[in-house]
């Protein structure tokens, strides 16, 4: 899916939501339990429930790798579903990869060749060559971390070099030359607040991937307040608090609830921001 | 396994090789491609034939991954024929995970208590809650990228504060407080010469797993040089020089020989600096 798609289906649903599929195997509720693949069918349900108010869907491949083979194959029959029934869905496997050049090659084959998601998280810490393989796939994106949700984050993305400038800063400097706003993204944690505004100056067309609204305490209205470009400029993720707020046999209903809420808050900053 | 039980295979075999199997599907013998499982028996053969020279095998999931389902079946079987077979060997997962807490623990999870490795590569970006999970596990061990061998460590691994520290030497000092040299190992790069001297003034004791020697042109005699100390204190990884150095049907056996030819040149190393 390219840009000017995605910035349509974000005008079309009059949302930027993305659900985090962080299907949990041992959160799952109990109605489940004697499935075959209660990854797969929890699933399921979500996305159907969720899709009217969504953009996109994010599996985090470690929910998934905790099982093993038998999480291998409810990603990926996830994934398929997904793409058969939704195939406006923009799907983003967050994997967080990266390695020396020869092997981040072979993780760009896998997620973008075999999988077939549209993007993939990946972590900078090695530099160029751990990245550029995943920009060589035309009609993919990388999504790099910059700035996260966690405290952890403070540990080394706020370091500040001789010249005053955060290592996240020189993360998005530096990479803006590798790719460009049509293959590359950013994760900035919806929990940083005020610092959108300073990311805005550096990546002002970037979309920007956004965890950390809902379980994690960030707030959308700042998220849009400093983050937001005239292209909306965000996919703003919701996980644990819309799979998981309710565990009853309602659970589906409840999620897609929750999911029209977000659709409808950030109807009203599309709005306000005259991007509808 | 402990470090002391580490330190005492070092001693037996007279070897800190550590064989890394990045058993890429496009690359394997022809002999070997009609097999089902061709991977799981090339890193059979492999294994077979490097076990006398090596205290440790690396096999990096990303040439698992590139296989999807079948891949982590050939990985699942290849860690349980370490296990089972030679079960004095060190298993390192190259996986450079890393993630906001509760997912890195769910990664631990994996690996530490489905998979059963020893040890796990995990990426420092997003600090110390993305690492702690892992050191949890007693028994086990957390390897943390500092100082990569590929061109592109220079990005950022290099970069310099205010004070004039650099991001990795800050990674070194910052982790000291998570773990300890029991449970924790750094990943530096065999390409990074001098840079063990100073690397050695911060973590003097810890293990290094050092990827790089071999295909990526980093010389085993430097990295001993600066980087020995009286425990040995590392881990010398080659993939491609010894499991790809020959492509016939005496692939297993030109292995053999390469490992062997590391372990004398370690041998001699290790009696060099009176560890043996």
């Amino acid at each position: 899916m390219n840009r000017q798609e995605l910035i349509q289906q974000i005008k079309e649903k009059k949302s930027f939501l993305c659900v985090g599929l962080d299907s949990d195997p041992r959160k799952l509720p109990e109605c489940l339990k004697d499935s075959d693949d209660a990854v797969f069918e929890f699933n399921k349900a979500i996305i159907d429930a969720t899709a009217p108010y969504t953009v996109a869907y994010k599996p985090n491949l470690a929910f998934y790798e905790a099982q093993g083979i038998k999480g291998w194959i409810s990603f990926e029959k996830t994934v398929e579903y997904l793409r058969t029934n939704y195939p406006e869905q923009f799907i983003i496997a967050d994997a967080k990869r990266g390695d020396i050049g020869n092997t981040s090659s072979l993780y760009a084959r896998s997620f973008f060749e075999e999988v077939k998601v549209d993007a993939l998280t990946v972590a900078p810490y090695m530099g160029k060559d751990s990245v550029s393989p995943f920009l060589e796939y035309e009609g993919f994106w990388t999504i790099v971390l910059a700035l996260t949700s966690n405290p952890g984050s403070h540990d080394f993305q706020l370091t500040e070099d001789s010249e005053g400038e955060k290592l996240y800063e020189k993360v998005l400097k530096t990479s803006q030359q590798w790719g460009s706003d049509e293959n590359m993204m950013y994760v900035v944690g919806a929990t940083q607040g005020k610092a959108f505004e300073n990311i805005r100056r550096i990546v002002p067309s970037h979309f920007l991937l956004v965890p950390g609204v809902g379980a994690q305490g960030g707030s959308l209205e700042e998220v849009c307040k400093y983050g937001m470009n005239s292209d909306c400029g965000l996919l703003v993720n919701a996980s644990r608090a819309i799979i998981f707020a309710d565990s009853s046999e309602n659970f589906a209903t409840v999620a897609g609830e929750k999911a029209r809420d977000y659709q409808q808050q950030m109807e009203k900053e599309l709005k306000q921001h005259n991007i509808i």
